[in-house]
């Protein structure tokens, strides 16, 4: 009762049963530890601005040009290589594939998380400096990754959608300075073993710093299945459909792993509802320095952009 | 050598790498038990029968009236109640609905498996009687599970399909004693973390015992998650495809375990290539005696097929 | 109401609480599907024989030989090969150094559960003959695994104790039958992914039917590390000290998979208070037809036996 | 051969083994794009300044005051807070209570990843400021958490070992910056379902940027089982001991998440060979802003380092 609970108490043979209305949300496990209680179970979620509840209409996150994310929008992609090479002209040969495809985005590296130190991580600036002469080419939006606070002003002067990736999802600094910062969408990836209840947790640091932009992003989680290299559970979209009023965007170049599998993911993905994939695709896929086996070529991609086009008048939602 | 084994040596500053090929199949830790050997990477996969390797052309797999499953087949689908219920009325009503909706089998538990010793088991035998009763008024095919091999020849007596759940997919003797007794085809349900190899290899059993009627079948795999009974892996479709020449179903009951779910994963499942779906409907489900929560109406059943028949056509494969 | 509980009502703004007491235990999902329950949550735990707070001294069981397992008794050693071979002097050697360590048990397969049609399954019930025939030479009780109900009578004919394994934790017929048939002490594996709960409730099946005498065994569950075959989960041993009165003994060979960590595995289970080890030992590792790389030597057996002596005077418990 | 590798030939009637040695370690996925590739398997361990291969004896980390870490050394211990609180006096209590059973090092969070925004997340340098005036006190050496590269400075202006908690490990940038930054220990978490090839691929990190003064720390891995926090995965001390030359601490309070079950995992880990534990002590569990649920008291704290200091003679290695 001393933190503003309303307790109602029911007892039983074996058990006594409290249910509490009001109060502040608590750490459960806090009560638990007083003598005589067994658990504690949590009846409401513990994201506000993120949730369905709070807000019924689902965000629709516009660009200058006209593009929206989210609702009941055409679903968006996003597309390019995994990360941006010192070969312009590939970049730009992807980039004029998809600005004809239809595509709104062009996505790409110039920062690179990469499991080993002794991989190729990124060009910095000069990644970021080929998007904005490929963006100023084709008109698509740029999306790339910011993965340390140092370099916010920098990627925020170039990004249309700044992407925090799987591994930063619990970074929280980072999502509060970006959400503090910039109100730039942030395109938040999935952690690799991560609850949704922890994602939307994630999407709230970003809200309650002061950017409602959030788009979420599932990219495969870790499971014990090795013949891909994550898992990619599409049950999210329509289960984050009700629990947020946030758009969902699917990524199966990271989910799979395997670029023939991309094709099939997407089409599933299009047909549950998503709001958009984000896919890589790169001109020359043996030779990419990150991540050649996961991306598609460009022939590869217009053959799923056509199958995804004939998909979606029948999709979810 | 002794083993069969043509070996090739490749000396390197660090380590020495020894191709080994020809000789038998066995526990490659056998060979790290010896002296220098660091570690032993196996080339072949254990499963042969099932491997599309060894037959390129998909099984098809036929019924007395006519139904196929598998190849270039339209999808199937497996309709009805979690478990047979002491209503016949309600499975009759059910069985009618799956009917005029196209549907070619009626799914429905005799003998059900239950985490707990205190929850409804089954009707045993007259459960699969009213199963009986109501193939003779609807023409649908029978699916039921079988749990132990005391029951092998009466669930063989009344089942067209025969389902192994994702609890016995490691049960070795019962795949054995299945496969040898019948070859009516055999339902094998992926484990809650079995990885596909294993699925592959409980199908091996089936096959190596003398019945190559064998359906895989993904239910969804045990993750962190909690929002969802179980997570469904979707990219099993393509990835089974391309590993095995047996038909994949998706069961999007047990994968979601939340009625309003069904939809949406049944809607993907087909869009992504599945050979055909397993969906539990009943006539009641708040008073289902089993698996309520994850049932469908008939009606919201109709909804579903009617947006899977519409997707048929830009299916993946 | 209908359902025998008691409802107390607290309101707030934005959800309800409704606590029950009383009561039959149901699945809590078939009130979710009511108009208006947003979700359920169970205070008590769905065991019952098996629960501490029924039963609170702890189960020790008792052999004819006065051996005893569970409570202040000394911690058992369970030892022996993998599977029985077609070499009885080896199983002899074994049990020969097992029963001058202070061993109680030999352990050995007759009938193996293998993920490989293609593999050595076990020798039936010849693998029994010999492990009597050492049992009279030696005075060792024999622990063995009963696979399918097929075979319950002859394996209960040989064995003192009847092990279940891992997979078969849930093969819900095979544990009322085990239960049903023989008041002989089950010793049950937790299965790879299952929780302690469904642990407890597999031994709650075994109880119900009529066998109190339930030894649980932790040996490993699946993670993502792959250094091991499995992750050995040792908290288990005080958690279940707590949650029930059974005994409960570790598997370090299958936990770890490799024999240069089974004593490590060992001295910690014996440190935190484990009932006993079971741990594999053969004569001649590299030659085992089965786990060889799991399996200590007599001599490796005989320094852990050493430290685990040592260790017990302060164990926890 | 491009790349440097010397490639020798076993061809086998379906398969064809190139053993390659010498050349660069690549991603193996890049050589598996090319046609007639069916899989690459890699020998060598992708950890170099980590690994025991390349330096055999334990490294050692010595402290000013000439505490040391590792190798044949006395297992330390890190006791304290969760979070430094706004109470210095309780602080004071813990360090005093830790420094007379022992203890060698304070540990205490000034800045606190948490998965609500809305929770208590640190007093900052106030915090760091609390922890240094409790060292002066007593000469216990601080532990505390560096979150972001903003605060790098600061924190290693108090911090005579810098934590890098679970959900950093994989936050490269943090990484490069803290090896470059300082010379300083760095206790470095292991990841939530991390493995421990990605830990030391962690640690290598920190070392290639300069800084070899890494210690890894357990302290639990996510699993399916709810009743814990967390699973302890002690297997990891032996392996880690033969996989890397640099120590290894376990952290038995966030691995369990339960203030009773702290003490048999500390005397476990102490046994299998741990090079020390690190301890959430509280003077008032129940009030801790943080992890009070987790949290030791004083007294119970004493008892676990009783135990301990009676099995350290018979630790394993």
């Amino acid at each position: 009762k001393k933190r503003g609970f309303d307790a109602h108490v029911s007892s039983g043979e074996v058990h006594t049963v409290i249910g509490c209305v009001g109060g502040k949300i608590i750490d459960p496990r806090d009560i638990e530890l007083l003598d005589g209680v067994k658990e504690v179970k949590t009846i409401r979620e513990p994201f506000r601005l993120a949730s369905r509840d709070r807000k019924s209409e689902d965000t629709v996150i516009e660009f200058e040009n006209g593009v929206k994310i989210g609702g009941a929008n055409r679903p968006v992609a996003m597309v390019g290589p995994c990360s941006v090479e010192d070969d312009y002209e590939g970049l730009r040969q992807v980039a004029f594939a998809a600005k004809e495809l239809g595509c709104q985005f062009l996505r790409g590296g110039a920062f690179k998380p990469r499991t080993s130190p002794y991989d190729f991580d990124g060009l910095g600036e000069k990644g970021l400096q080929y998007l904005a002469q490929a963006k100023e080419e084709t008109g698509l939006l740029v999306v790339t990754e910011l993965m340390d606070s140092t370099d916010l002003e920098l990627v925020c002067k170039y990004a249309d959608v700044i992407q925090i990736g799987a591994r930063n999802m619990q970074n929280f600094d980072l999502l509060k300075e970006v959400g503090h910062y910039t109100k730039k969408p942030i395109l938040l990836k999935r952690g690799l073993s991560s609850t949704l209840q922890e994602l939307l947790m994630s999407a709230e640091y970003i809200m309650a710093s002061g950017n409602p932009n959030v788009i979420l992003c599932e990219r495969g989680i870790r499971t014990f299945e090795t013949s891909t290299r994550n898992t990619i559970d599409l049950t999210v979209v329509p289960l984050l459909h009700s629990l947020t009023h946030l758009p969902i965007i699917i990524d199966p170049s990271h989910a799979t792993g395997v670029a023939r599998l991309v094709h099939p993911v997407s089409v599933a993905a299009t047909a549950i509802g998503a709001d958009g994939l984000i896919i890589e695709v790169h001109n020359d896929p043996p030779h990419a320095k990150c991540d050649g086996a996961q991306s598609q070529t460009p022939e590869m991609f217009a053959e799923t952009m056509k199958v995804v086009n004939q998909i979606r008048p029948y999709a979810c939602r």
